[in-house]
C-alpha cells in the first residue's frame, strides 16, 4: 500500500476551511464587559456614564441586577432635545423594554450576531446568562467587536 | 514531459489566497451615500438630520459643497445637554474641523478603513474626492459597512 502522507482531498477548498472556521467564532471569545445603568437612574446619569465609558449602548438593570433594557445614543438624544429636565427622567421611561430587546448568550455565534446587528439595525446587543431573577448582563457585543474580528482575521493570516 | 494538469502548488494556502482577495476590497465598492449638512446649519437641523437619515455620522460642508468637518451623535448629545438654544447653534461651531478628520477615498482597501476605525475610535470616515476647491464628499463608510462586509464574506462562501 502507499505511504499516507502527503496532500488528502477532503472536498473542501481552503477557503471554504478558513469560513468554516470564522462561523465557529463565539461570542464568549469577543464579548467586551458590560456598561450598566440602574433603571431608577436619571436620563442625566445614563448620559454621563455612556461619555465616561464611551460606549453607544447602555444595559439597563433591575435591583436584582437583572437585565430590563436597553438605551442606545439615539434614545439619549431624542430625550435630550425634548424640553424635559433630564436629571428628574429617570431613564426606565425612555430605554426599550424587555420582551423587545434582542440578546445573545456566551455559546452564540459571532456571525449570527452580526447578522443580527445588521437586520435590526442596531449598534450592540448585551450578553446574557439565565439566572432564576431573570437574564443577568455579562458582557456586550457591539459593531466595533465584529470590526476588530475583521481586523484581527485578516492580520492573523497576513501573507 | 508530464502533462501540466491537475494542482500546482502556488506556496500558498487556500486561506491566504482568501485573506489576499479580502485585502483586495475596495472602498468604492462598499461605500453607502453621504450624509451631508451645510456648516451654517443649526445644531437642531443636525440632530434632525441625523434622525431623519438614522446615520451615525454627518459630513459638514461650506458653500463650495467641500468638506470642512464632521459631527458624530456623541458631538450632538454633547451639546443637546449644554443649556444652549440649539436652533441658534451653528454646527460648525460644535463640529470637528478639517484638519483634524480622518478621510478614505474610492481607491483605498477596506481593511485599512476598518484599522483607522479601531485606532481612532471613530464610527465611520467621509469618503472624499479631490477637487481645486478642496475635498468633495462622495460617501462614507462606517462600523455598519464593515460588518456587512463581514457577515457576506461569511455568507458567499458557505460550505
Amino acid at each position: 500500500a502507499r505511504p499516507r502522507v502527503g496532500y488528502f482531498y477532503t472536498g473542501k477548498t481552503g477557503s471554504e476551511l478558513l469560513t468554516e472556521k470564522i462561523k465557529k467564532y463565539k461570542v464568549q471569545e469577543y464579548h467586551s464587559v458590560p456598561i450598566v445603568v440602574q433603571e431608577s437612574a436619571s436620563v442625566y446619569d445614563a448620559i454621563s456614564t455612556m461619555f465616561l465609558e464611551d460606549v453607544g449602548t447602555l444595559s439597563i438593570i433591575d435591583e436584582n441586577s437583572c437585565l430590563t433594557g436597553v438605551v442606545s445614543r439615539k434614545d439619549l438624544l431624542r430625550a435630550a432635545i425634548g424640553n424635559q429636565d433630564l436629571s428628574a427622567l429617570p431613564v426606565h421611561i425612555i430605554m426599550t423594554r424587555m420582551p423587545n430587546i434582542t440578546v445573545c448568550r456566551k455559546e452564540d455565534f459571532i456571525i449570527d450576531v452580526a447578522k443580527q446587528l445588521i437586520n435590526k439595525q442596531i449598534d450592540g446587543l448585551p450578553v446574557v446568562k439565565d439566572t432564576p431573577n431573570g437574564l443577568e448582563v455579562i458582557g456586550r457585543i457591539t459593531k466595533t467587536t465584529i470590526t476588530k474580528v475583521f481586523v484581527e482575521l485578516i492580520t492573523d493570516n497576513q501573507i
